[in-house]
């Protein structure tokens, strides 16, 4: 382990935390990363570093960070650009793991007074392996720490899980984690990079493949100096965990913003293409889809292939889902002769009884309904199942009369579903087996298959490593 | 106006309802059906109709359809197919408008006599215009009327409003209904085609652009015998009322399961899709974009163009938004140097001053903020705003803070935002402006390009004409 990861294990579970700028004012940043780490419950120590010395949410302040003689692991500067230098300096001068730079005004300025203070904060570490978070960045969480060393307090009532989020943008990163709030997905760390100064996308999933709360690695990327670095990194750990990527930046004007965002043009988007599958990483270009891949991670296993039973509850779903198969790469299949002949036997010949299955006549019967999905389960060339079922009043007692099999099954092949009721209903079914890892559901059957189609993505990408 | 719209007028607005097939039994869907309408608050008469004789839900029941000689308007049929021609004769023999014929088993089953069936049905009704929702359907529910039509007792929940939802799949209906629930987004009819004896999508099409209640029309669509008489009809009307198309059964396989289905081959793609753009008709491929799209036609104005401002309080997300726009055919457009002026004035150069404007740096102070709004809106190049920001604690005060600047701009140029927070946060300031009409908002910056998109592309398709 480099001396800069060793540093990166104090910068994410620090026992003491500095904040240079620390601020009683509202309209300051100082006041919510004050508020972000007190309220956030951190249990370590909490210095509030201001040159007026007044206690600061009841905290006793340092006048400097050099005023404060003991043990700092991390130090979290929000001052003006101009006074960053000599807070890096002092940094350097003493035993601090992690700096997280909150302050923008460096290489993403037009000025080029900013790339040069950029090599100025690189310079006034001086060799030493500070991990540096930023700069211009809201910070990072570590949920699992109670550790908030942001700017955004809010981000404390996230649930606590095993996504971890990493971004270029601050922005997204509060999209996605917002967005995995209301889906009730779980999130381990949220880190937001800024503009690099040494810590970049190949140290973090370095960090993030060893950390033990992370399961998943979500990465938002608009460009980077050293795209091969990052590719040797993942590459290095291809197959332990899987990271999904969106890369933004691909129109011309995304481009040019790119540039003054965060000091780096995005470059060519074939060339990062390319890079990502060499490295097993899933580029998916949707945010709204990369939860979804990222929620369908956290619960279900990867399928052994692309085969596909679509059960569902009324027909027009099916169809729509098939539709969707098709164009994902997903294989609707033909089902054996004896799975056929068993499903025959359940359903009347009103019902369209191939793949995919329109169950709506077995709406009454969960018994007859809980053994066509096992017949599909037991079918070896299914891989995965699609569970499509809209509430229909008649069919409320379905869901209960078929979890116990779900349940049973949970583990051994995914089961993606789109069940959707009005508020209120399905919702302790929905909870109970998602809570089980026996399902993943979503709201319209087009978001559950291209879930469905990453996961084998996924599987496909790491197969022919 | 032909006997048969005449009588969809008494079909969609009876006084007096017979339900032949009422139960009493949870197990049957002539009870939900009694139920759909009790509960749901129908003030007209309701004559449940069973041989048992048996009062159902406090209602006196008729022995059968004949026994009940007062007047009738709309006839719903949950009796099983042998018995449903009996059923039709009467009617015919009668003065009934309407006819929701939920029994399936007609022409979507294998069995050469469910065809048959389906013909001796239309000869049952000897010539008379009654119009006839179904077979093989839910149902229909009018919100404004207070009629829930359908064995879905849930539909009456759904808000009231002016989008009107027709669909060839039960399931459809009910997932559209409930993503309309969920998105807050006001319904007047939701109708299931099913196999479309004699009400298919033109005759619905139809009655729709004259319905007063009904301003923005949802079509689901499978397949049909006659798509000709389709464009001829919305051409007739075009322009009048958007008309959103999801056509389904583009894979191969979902055109095999369609036949089944409804009775009728999906039919070629292209086919399909030439003959919506003859219509006037926007074609959508993506259930959720297809509800986004309404919700933003039932709050904006259409677009005079495709120039669009992109204001992000956060540079990532403004970039996200930039590459959607330049993939869905939107023009990110140069500011004029005026507005551009304007622009830098009010914000320090360490931001992204062009298209998309990062407003970030202005977030303590929405008044500089909301002259950056302005300067957009004014600009002439501008048809639309895509409005974009994360909450971040510090930037809590900004929605309040521009939101009479929203609300004076009403309807004279589209905004679409994304606005994201945790729950709670916003949350009012947002139903405000949505209520205003000043804002139509989605919870990624995807999703609201995708929409405003598809409020251009319905302006240009109509331009065309």
């Amino acid at each position: 382990m480099t001396d800069l990861m060793k540093n990166m294990d104090r910068l994410f579970e620090p026992k003491t935390v500095a904040v240079v700028g620390a601020s009683a004012n509202p309209d300051k940043l100082g006041f919510h990363v004050m508020k972000s780490l007190v309220r956030g419950g951190f249990a370590g120590r909490i210095i509030p570093v201001n040159p007026s010395g007044a206690e600061i949410m009841g905290l006793p302040t340092a006048a400097s960070l050099a005023d404060h003689r003991g043990e700092i692991d991390l130090v979290i500067v929000v001052v003006p650009a101009g006074g960053v230098r000599e807070v890096f300096a002092e940094c350097a001068g003493r035993d601090v793991a992690g700096i997280v730079l909150i302050t923008a005004g460096f290489k993403e300025i037009d000025d080029p007074a900013g790339a040069e203070l950029h090599e100025e904060l690189l310079a006034a570490l001086a060799g030493k392996p500070i991990a540096v978070i930023g700069p211009n960045t809201y910070g990072f969480v570590n949920l699992i720490a109670d550790l908030n060393a942001s700017f955004t307090p809010e981000f404390s009532s996230l649930k606590k899980g095993s996504l971890a989020i990493v971004t270029q943008s601050g922005g997204i990163s509060h999209l996605l984690g917002f967005l995995a709030q209301e889906a009730g997905l779980g999130v381990s760390k949220i880190v937001g990079l800024g503009n690099r100064l040494n810590v970049d996308f190949p140290e973090m999933i370095a960090y993030l493949m060893e950390d033990h709360h992370t399961k998943v690695i979500v990465c938002y990327l608009e460009g980077m100096e050293n795209p091969r670095k990052l590719v040797e990194t993942a590459r290095r750990y291809r197959g332990k965990k899987p990271i999904l990527v969106y890369k933004a930046g691909k129109a011309k004007i995304g481009n040019r913003a790119s540039l003054s965002h965060t000091g780096t043009l995005a470059g060519r988007t074939e060339l990062y293409r390319g890079a990502f599958r060499q490295a097993g990483m899933l580029e998916i270009d949707d945010l709204a889809t990369l939860l979804d891949t990222a929620r369908a991670l956290s619960v279900c296993p990867l399928p052994a292939g692309p085969g596909v039973a679509i059960l569902s509850g009324q027909a027009g779903c099916g169809m729509v889902a098939a539709d969707v198969c098709e164009a994902e790469g997903l294989n609707v299949i033909s089902f054996s002769k004896a799975t056929q002949e068993r499903i025959n036997e359940l359903m009347p010949p009103i019902a369209y009884r191939n793949n995919p299955v329109d169950m709506g006549p077995a709406w009454y019967d969960a018994a007859r309904m809980q053994m066509i999905v096992q017949a599909a389960m037991e079918d070896e060339q299914v891989d995965m199942i699609i569970l499509l079922m809209m509430f229909a009043s008649a069919n409320v007692a379905v869901l209960a009369g078929i979890q116990d099999l779900l349940r049973d099954w949970r583990q051994r092949k995914p089961l993606i579903s789109c069940l959707l009721a009005p508020p209120g209903i399905w919702e302790k079914e929905i909870n109970y087996l998602q809570g089980q890892g026996a399902l993943v559901n979503y709201p319209t059957p087009e978001r559950a298959v291209r879930a469905a189609a990453n996961l084998w993505r996924l599987r496909a990408l790491n197969l022919k490593a």
